[in-house]
């Protein structure tokens, strides 16, 4: 009834979507089985992509070819770029997208790959032998044989939603929980937890007062997140703010009694950085008010994601607490919030390509591992698809270092030091933020993503192009002199100092009130340069010589410390035999088999003494 | 946390989105009750919408001010006028729909329909004080009160899913049945029983060979439902046609003894002319093969439908089957076929008004009284919304006859006689079908939508227009009289006898070999005479004509049989004060309460005797 597949991949959101689309892609053939073809890629939270570090993280996964940036494009109903006045290395894209028109996009481009099939059923098992994946068995009591197996279950492991006193299993609102899988891996050897995320109400927008909220237009000059000729918008709709206050907070807390936070029912832990407002105002009960986003889920729709609401209080509790909120005065509710709980494996059992090392050819990626986030979900589906089909391939892992990527630093962060509450992506993460930018990430990436048989021809000759283009230009307005007399009037206009003598245009642009768009303002010899070259390369050529001396800090700190990476350790190394070890550090190592020194230093309980240690055992 | 509706409808398939939108369209604040708001108007089955006397359904549904054509005709990516070659009452407009857009297009009418609020949860219980609902309860236990409520629940309750020797709850693939409403409605003293239907698999439109299959493309010129100003298809998408043979029935006999239909572990009885494929080539072994119609699911999907193999033999025996059809043989499947049993009430507990005799102001409508199919779910759920409003308004109960419509019928068909298996319209089943066209739903239906407050005043007015049109045309075309020198020769083109004196054009037209088109082509002064008429009013004045000796006789049968139909019975009638009925004409009478005469006419038990008897009686 079915072939032998190189890869399975179990589950259809956002890890599940990147993970069939990339094996397919580079050429194995994939099955894809989900429980339900008619919720592929659902945005089981906001109707949303990117944001703060997010953001770069969708531009890292199109770079290497993936496809979540040109799905967000071409579901998206506005566009921000967040973080617009500080830094480049702060900037990050966001888009709000039309929940209905996000699923339809992905199942279009998953149904369009080749190679790719779909299986609708729920997996029971994986089918292992001699410790390695050959394939899953389905509830009908299918086995499907394939070479290797990727799990993107999300939050539908044994998943269980309360809402107040009530609970009840599923793996989603109005979904099923999966089960049986949890308990196999288990008896593998697996060892499992739970987490806890929740979700808002979601409301008629057709009740609100958005006469009492504050507008949040999208972008004048929207942008787009992938690096492909996705098209910008030409029109965009608006969010809303509005904000809780002392009322809303007393009407929550009388829920508080019938909380299943509060009261223990809930086991697992949440995620701290997108905390329920319950949590909210008991964590920092200083504060009077907290911000709502009112954000719409489509182009059409009357519903609205209360974001900033999420909350697992009496649905009574939530409506009486919600129309307290200025502009909500008179708010019909579509259904309530819930919290779910759900399994997870704690990554510290992966490697760096996501590969378990309990079981050959099994890969987990997404909530699985304990992270919360459709981008961070997303790429990791891409990276252990990816690794999937180099492994059956015999050909070499593909990791991405902490230098190369957010992608890299988010895989080396779980599998080395494990999470105890949902893992998140933030720029304070990375510490070479600086390279990590969403303006370089195809400069950064896709000649990786091509090499592998993932980014396109075309992607690849693009940014060849590209980065030619910015050397040249680089190259150029370090070399250009411009006279005093042509650019002393217009520096005055800028509000920065005149200039006594010839001076490179590119030392112009290293003062913060000068930017590229200036320097063809106020010369036109500078003008006709600049215009020769697309604005993405005059981008680029800015970012490098505005904050050259930063980027080569951070280069030279990777070069510095990037030494350890190059010490490799075999996942297989007896750490037995390095009696220099402390105990600590030697239990920890066996149990995480880093892939480096790099990496190994990384691993609370291992020190400095114990890092230098294995350099010298590995120097050898 | 909830107003008090009028209405609470519970369920959101064909019936129930018809139902709310019509109850809240007359004014009527209105609750839709869904377990998913995702799964807003699904086709659970094949992805088309009217066809034989179903198409007929569609327009009356229109006509009446209903929203299914509409929906239907923005998401059709085919269309075709069924039986085009037979006479004008058998004419069946039928459309192939994008699956996922239809759903879209209904969520959005839904949505932008004033008085109409969601709630997304499971219906456990209605909520009856004094013999009347009240409202409803929910999963977590909310009380949602109301003045009237409509059940729409489908095959959701307590419905079981089979696929060979396995079987599990489910409401559809891979969603929950809803439980409780069932067993709360039998302890009130309703009946239930067991139904069972069944679809076909899904497959991969890639992994087939259309060459091997017979084109079915859509009409070259297409029309569409409504009688609104919706947009005919442009471009159309094809269907293909493809033969199950010896083998395919070899290969599914293997499979027999798993079968759970016959091996009994099925109870309720399935849909007779709407059979599992298996039920075909055990029924009719004389036949080599059985038509199978490749359906795609829309614009854009790689997803097809299996239509004519509808099946719950085990997934392996259907895979195997399928890969022997020709054009099948590398076919991949997406998901299984299977049947599913759900509970149902028999629909003699209701009233012509779908109210149910047991509890006040509670309405059933679609699968939940014994019916299958789309169309007639929709019409049921059409009417109940109706009746909801009226009661609730304290006006009269919207009833519709077999004169009238097939809706007339079908509920008159579902009241006074019940179901054994599942209930499908047929022209068959109206004896007045040269009067209930297709064509002519807004003529004969419009105006009683408009009058209670449903059909729009621009739907009104262009009705009213319309029949005045056709009543001068039909009038002039009989008045008109040509010369034989300006026609005969037209006549001889159509291989049709010269006239020798002058004649009406009217009196052409009678002639089988002449339609409007060709009058037009024959005679310029006739051309000039129908240029000023619509299309529309052209074709109904030409059946008007054509037809008159046949649609006067029905309309003479209508006022003869009709009398019956006038003669009112109170629903609390003591039958037990007419000595002269036969027991078993009383015992069925005091079950089933006919509103009139006519309709007890029709109870099977009930002989013309007994109909004497109560002519008789209510005559007085």
């Amino acid at each position: 009834m079915f072939p032998e597949y190189d890869v399975i991949v179990v589950g259809a959101g956002h890890a599940g979507c990147e993970a069939a689309a990339a094996a397919a892609t580079m050429g194995s053939k994939v099955l894809m089985v989900t429980m339900n073809m008619n919720t592929i890629a659902q945005m089981s939270c906001n109707p949303a992509m990117g944001g703060v570090a997010k953001g770069q993280i969708v531009r890292e996964i199109d770079a290497l070819g993936g496809m979540s940036g040109i799905v967000a494009d071409k579901s998206m109903i506005q566009f921000r770029m967040l973080n617009r006045s500080k830094g480049p290395a702060m900037w990050s894209p966001r888009t709000q997208n039309d929940r209905m028109k996000f699923s339809e996009e992905w199942r279009l481009v998953l149904e369009q790959t080749p190679n790719l099939d779909f299986w609708q059923e729920m997996v029971k098992e994986i089918l292992v032998e001699d410790g390695r994946a050959v394939g899953v068995r389905t509830s009908l009591g299918l086995e499907i044989r394939g070479k290797s197996v990727v799990l993107t279950n999300g939050t539908f492991l044994n998943g269980k939603i309360h809402i107040g006193e009530k609970n009840f299993g599923g793996g989603r609102t109005a979904e099923k929980a999966a089960t049986g899988l949890t308990e196999q891996l288990v008896s593998l050897g697996f060892e499992s937890g739970r987490m806890k995320t929740g979700t808002p109400p979601r409301v008629d927008g057709r009740s609100l007062n958005y006469a009492k909220m504050e507008e949040q237009p999208g972008d004048e000059d929207p942008g787009k997140f992938s690096y492909t000729d996705t098209k910008p918008l030409t029109k965009q709709v608006s969010c809303w703010i509005t904000y809780t206050n002392d009322t809303v907070h007393k009407e929550l807390q009388k829920g508080f009694e019938k909380s299943p936070m509060f009261q223990g029912r809930i086991k697992g832990l949440g995620p701290r950085y997108c905390p329920s407002i319950e949590d909210k105002i008991n964590r920092f009960a200083e504060r009077d008010r907290h911000q709502i986003f009112v954000e719409p889920e489509g182009w059409n729709t009357v519903e609205i994601y209360v974001n900033g609401f999420s909350t697992s209080l009496p649905e009574d509790v939530q409506y009486k607490a919600l129309t307290k909120i200025e502009g909500f005065e008179n708010v019909k509710m579509f259904r309530p919030g819930y919290a779910i709980e759900y399994d997870f494996f704690p990554p510290t059992q992966l490697g760096l390509s996501l590969e378990t090392h309990l079981v050959q050819n099994l890969y987990f990626a997404g909530q699985i591992n304990g992270t919360t986030g459709y981008e961070e979900a997303a790429c990791q589906g891409l990276m252990a698809g990816i690794n999937a089909h180099q492994k059956v391939h015999g050909k070499d892992p593909f990791i991405l270092k902490r230098s190369d990527a957010y992608i890299g630093v988010l895989i080396d962060d779980l599998v080395s030091k494990g999470t105890q509450e949902p893992y998140r992506m933030f720029t304070s993460r990375a510490e070479y933020r600086i390279l990590l930018r969403q303006d370089n990430a195809d400069i950064r990436l896709t000649e990786l993503g091509h090499a592998i048989g993932l980014a396109g021809q075309d992607r690849f000759e693009k940014v060849v192009a590209k980065k030619e283009a910015v050397e040249l230009l680089t190259k150029e307005l370090n070399k250009l002199k411009v006279e005093p007399a042509d650019i002393n009037e217009g520096l005055e206009t800028l509000q920065t100092s005149a200039v006594k003598e010839k001076v490179a245009a590119g030392h112009l642009l290293k003062r913060p009130q000068i930017g590229i768009t200036d320097l063809k303002r106020i010369n036109s010899s500078l003008e006709t340069l600049l215009n020769k070259y697309a604005t993405e390369v005059q981008e680029q050529a800015e970012i490098n010589i505005k904050y050259d001396s930063y980027i080569e800090r951070e280069e030279q700190l990777v070069q510095k410390l990037g030494n350890l990476e190059n010490y490799r350790i075999k996942t297989d190394f007896d750490y037995d035999r390095v009696k220099a070890l402390s105990s600590e550090a030697r239990e920890k190592l066996k149990r995480i088999k880093p892939e480096t020194v790099g990496q190994a230093s990384r691993i609370s309980g291992v020190s400095p003494a114990d890092v230098s240690v294995l350099t010298i055992y590995m120097g050898k």
